[in-house]
């Protein structure tokens, strides 16, 4: 059974509602990216030979709004195609499953959908690390800021006895190789499981496009900006725990699942499972330039990390530890965005479904 | 915008998972006729020309575990179908769509699914006076206790200057014809929108079943039992009017949004609108005989009204003022229910898309 890591619902301070503005950075100049696969990689005519509708599927859509900017996006792009090839009757009705583990917050969600949507809606529980759909019913999958999540914390890095024991951190940026190589790992695993399933639910020629955090080939973990900012999460725990304000056994036996993998890995993985053709992978930074500066703010990455991980701090710590712990977070945060780059860097990725 | 009257969510006393015996014991019995309409009436092998997976969508399917039961009875049904044609290696996967009002509680819905379930689920907020999905894009439609639910009450019902003005009552039984008139009419433009709907996303060979509250042919409304029922609801209403609980006014302007019909009128409807064929359609007492003593009991009633009736009350009056009325309506009704018969009768209709 995957674990199951919810954004914060409903529409209060902490909500993902409101938190998820790098995200939505993310997936505004991806749609340019997006937009592109579209004109030049999808084959309309193929893939609705057996189907008289164009189904799409956010597999990690949270409660939006994101979700609901990149679904119109994506049935813009396909009407786009459509209307160029002179077969602007022939556009078809969308369908789009917003995904989510089972404890996301589909009400939120459904109540917050846009009333003049071009689009049928549909909601899907459950992890993507399985079958979510029935065979060959999807032509179109995306998925924003998910597949770094990974489906369970490796075994070994809560294993006193291993090399691979993460004392001291909550993940494995400045952790010893053999952390990193078991993240890695766990990740491998489930990226295959993901694409296994997405190749059974996709017709053949459909496509999918991945977005999430990712690092430059051959750099050291510990360079990219949001590695290094959970390592300072970590550190603030850590000072707590210094403090007497939460055990070392406690910290110990946490540790953040999630991975941020490289162009290079992403395409020996993608290779691996064979299942699809790489139509385009590129690192791309969301918030280039002056805009960046949002994110020297250490409040900014406060509330970016809140909304996105709470749901993780809280299966394991009390509320009154996760409040000081992201209290704390801001200055520490400030001191080091003074002194660090700022660039993040996100993986895009389109497959084409073979 | 049709109006919204979801059932009781989450799990609490009043709420929907715990009150829906009376639409379980109809799902139980129903179960029977939908197995023979599966294995008389549905053409398998036409209705998979274009699709490999067989899709079913439940419209007005609350909370569970009616539907879940429900759903997994159809299912079984179309798998025997397909076995006993010597067609097991074809038996194709299965998608269900539980679709209800946007303020259905889909959270609880979601986190109560059967581990185990044969089908990938999925949940599709909206009313099922409108559209809810692609052209021709469903096989099967199940709605049980949903269609007596109209898309509002008739403007005519609230106006002084009308003849069909519905002073001192909550409900057409016993008013004057002109208040049935008005009701019956708002049934035929909703059911007439429902069948329009269904008819383009069904696909041809498509089949619907519904089950509904439905009266004998040429009997009045007010011998129904459910009629009854909410008649006295009403008085208990009017009783508390009079001791200056709640005011005239506030009586007069509510009237429940709901209709029961005889299978004569549901034959001319389905007629009129031309896309379906009429494949099977009889009333049934969900409750024979001794089990039906249940039905006896005035706090049955209750619980069973309150779980689907507060969510209307509640928009309309104060929440001392609902708690009231069901804590004086079980007496009454016992009264009532001693010298009435109690035979609840519902409606079964099979249509096949044309």
């Amino acid at each position: 059974m995957p674990e199951s890591h919810p954004m914060i619902g409903g529409d209060g301070t902490y909500s993902y509602t409101k938190n998820s503005y790098l995200q939505r950075e993310g997936i505004k100049y991806a749609k340019g990216l997006i937009d592109e696969t579209i004109a030049h990689k999808l084959d309309i005519k193929d893939l609705l030979s057996n189907s008289r509708s164009f189904k799409i599927a956010d597999l990690g859509c949270s409660v939006g709004p994101n979700t609901f900017i990149c679904m119109e996006s994506v049935i813009q792009a396909v009407k786009h195609k459509f209307q160029s090839h002179g077969l602007t009757e022939q556009i078809p009705d969308f369908q789009v499953f917003f995904s989510d583990h089972t404890f996301n917050d589909f009400n939120t969600l459904f109540r917050s959908l846009p009333p003049e949507r071009p689009y049928f809606a549909a909601g899907v529980p459950g992890s993507f690390h399985g079958r979510l759909f029935p065979e060959s019913s999807v032509h179109f999958v995306h998925s924003s800021h998910a597949l770094h999540w990974i489906s369970q914390v490796p075994k070994e890095i809560l294993d006193k006895s291993s090399p691979a024991w993460n004392k001291g951190r909550i993940y494995y940026t400045g952790a010893p190789d053999e952390v990193g190589k078991a993240y890695a790992i766990q990740f491998a695993k489930d990226v295959d499981i993901f694409l296994d399933a997405r190749a059974k639910e996709l017709v053949v020629g459909g496509m999918m496009v991945l977005i999430l955090p990712g690092i430059h080939n051959g750099i050291s973990h510990s360079c990219a900006v949001v590695n290094v900012m959970l390592d300072l999460l970590g550190s603030c725990l850590m000072d707590m725990c210094k403090e007497g304000l939460v055990s070392e056994a406690q910290v110990d036996s946490f540790n953040l699942p999630m991975y941020v993998p490289s162009p290079k890995e992403m395409i020996e993985l993608v290779e691996r499972n064979g299942s699809f053709k790489i139509e385009r992978m590129e690192l791309f930074d969301p918030v280039p330039g002056n805009e960046a500066q949002i994110l020297r703010s250490g409040h900014a990455w406060k509330m970016h990390f809140r909304a996105g991980l709470e749901g993780v701090f809280s299966k394991h710590f009390a509320s009154e530890t996760i409040d000081e712990l992201f209290d704390r977070f801001p200055n520490k945060a400030a001191e080091k965005l003074k002194a660090t780059l700022t660039e993040t860097t996100l993986l895009f990725i389109a497959l084409k479904r073979k």
